[in-house]
């Protein structure tokens, strides 16, 4: 079968590679139908530290079950969409509702087969995979892909922050986390949600999501209009989608007293904790337990309540899976969909 | 009237101050009946840095309202109980539950008068002050006393945390707050409670508290000692009344994936950011914003659902009051109570 493969830092192809293969009585082999490139797959690419280092990748894909171990109920046929971590179900923290944490779970692409490719072995299938009662030619499929990594991140934001009808939110970042973080953010029932960010033809998606307000200032002049729209006291949550030190600076600025920062695109810089302490701030939600919201969000969206999918503004065929990662690479496409039959 | 006055480092003196007057129609003037000493104190007095500068004095004090201002609801002669922060119940602040964040408020003994002396004028009386249905001879005065700081940070940790009924907790230091946070946990329905802390008169109270374990050992060795204790995974809450160091990598040491961390002792040194990124650790609680404690915490006092008041293990009259900081400086007092009528 075919798969991308990172040979080195801008160096992906799609090369020949054995067919998947039942392993293990958990495994399922699934044939890709539709798979995401993500931020952390962009920083893998560009040489950047990051769990993505090659020579597999992707972590989002939705497919079919095509053959399962003797231990698993999924039946072939079924589709499919896979959280971006497998993980056994079984660990103490898998039951503690944090799969992200499994003991002996992994990432796709990093530990295991990657999704940016024909097919993929699953681990822990049962566990692992929610099935979705849609066909392979079903127009929602990029709307289930969007739910893989960057909506359930968007929602793990918003439950660990506690986002409650009536709240006022701020997104820092217009990726596509930023952009999901917004869309969960109106589905909570925030009634203000400021975007920060400032490429075009993302804060219109954003706008599309619910934004309210759209904050394209950068540092104390994004602090000053955020507190400005909220009479002072800042808002009741920030998603920070950055995790840099100026986003890091300017979410501890923004947020009110007593508020929640939620850090979903990572902690790469220092946070003023003292700061944190006489504030009462308080720091929830991380690498997202996707699996956790995945049944919700796939009912959401089979329901017509929820549809991420405009976070895709690009699509390409596995074949052409290097002109997707430029695409993100130089911001002419948020977020990239490759098509995989 | 008399009040402790600190004049430098180890100097505590008791001394004639002007009594305090009616200056704002919001204020009240109390009469003091007890006060408290707390670390925050303790620092002041070491010269250490922090917030107790001197001269005046004490943020932990019970008394009897003697005199108010023309806007002010309180009667003279009710009993009443502050919090460590004085606040004016009406900024963005106060109205989002956090008064310790009060923008015209301030702590007792660092902005306006200390607790260590006879009276204190109180600044926002009917937003800042608790009446508790007792006389002034009344012998739960000593437990309304410990709500004041040490039990509302307890109660606050445990509400921040949201510790639930068969939860495990551990808490780190076996200080006032770290005895109060035991009780708060027990309180809050928590299953399993290990205090660390290593001095036995100390522990001797939080058993009496409620804590179901005591680990004296530090470091790595109270890292294994508690992640043995819960199946390997680690306690769903860990309160740190320390903040320093040492007890901010064991607290990231023994909370399970997906728990919670309250350092409402301070965050006095660095954390692991990135661990509580990739473990989902949710950090939260800082400065107990106590007014909003107090009400349900001076119910429960004289419902007889709470007694924190084996906290104070010394008690001394204002006059001696120095004694009261010695024995707390030398550990052979776990906290006093000063006796000021």
């Amino acid at each position: 079968m075919k798969a991308a493969l990172l040979r080195g830092p801008g160096e992906l192809v799609v090369e020949d590679v054995p067919d998947p293969r039942i392993e293990e009585p958990t495994d399922a082999v699934v044939r890709v139908l539709a798979a995401g490139i993500c931020g952390t797959d962009l920083r893998g690419y560009a040489g950047l530290p990051g769990p993505v280092t090659g020579p597999r990748c992707g972590h989002e894909f939705v497919g079919v079950v095509e053959d399962v171990g003797a231990d698993v109920t999924l039946r072939p046929g079924t589709t499919v969409v896979a959280p971006f971590v497998f993980a056994d179900g079984t660990c103490l923290e898998c039951e503690h509702g944090v799969p992200s944490s499994c003991r002996a779970g992994g990432m796709f692409g990093v530990a295991g087969d990657g999704g940016q490719a024909e097919a993929v072995r699953v681990p822990f299938a049962d566990a692992t995979l929610v099935p979705a009662a849609v066909d392979e030619n079903d127009e929602r499929l990029s709307a289930l892909l969007a739910l893989c990594d960057v909506m359930a991140t968007g929602r793990h934001a918003a439950r660990m922050t506690r986002i409650a009808p009536g709240a006022s939110v701020a997104v820092i970042g217009d990726g596509a986390v930023g952009l999901c973080s917004v869309l969960a953010a109106r589905q909570a029932g925030a009634e203000q949600v400021l975007l920060l960010g400032r490429h075009e033809d993302r804060v219109r998606i954003g706008r599309g999501f619910g934004a309210t307000e759209v904050v394209s200032a950068r540092g104390a002049e994004a602090v000053e209009a955020v507190r400005a729209a909220t009479d002072g006291a800042g808002v009741d949550v920030v998603v920070d989608c950055v995790g840099e030190a100026g986003s890091l600076t300017t979410a501890i600025g923004i947020v009110r007293d007593g508020g929640a920062l939620s850090p979903v695109g990572g902690l790469h810089a220092g946070l003023d904790l003292m700061a944190c302490f006489l504030r009462n701030l308080t720091v929830a939600g991380g690498l997202a337990p996707a699996r956790t919201y995945l049944p919700g969000l796939v009912e959401d969206v089979l329901a017509g309540r929820l549809d991420p999918s405009p976070v895709f503004d690009l699509s390409v065929p596995l074949g052409d899976i290097a002109k997707g990662y430029e695409a993100m690479r130089d911001r002419t496409a948020t977020k990239t969909l490759v098509r995989i039959r």
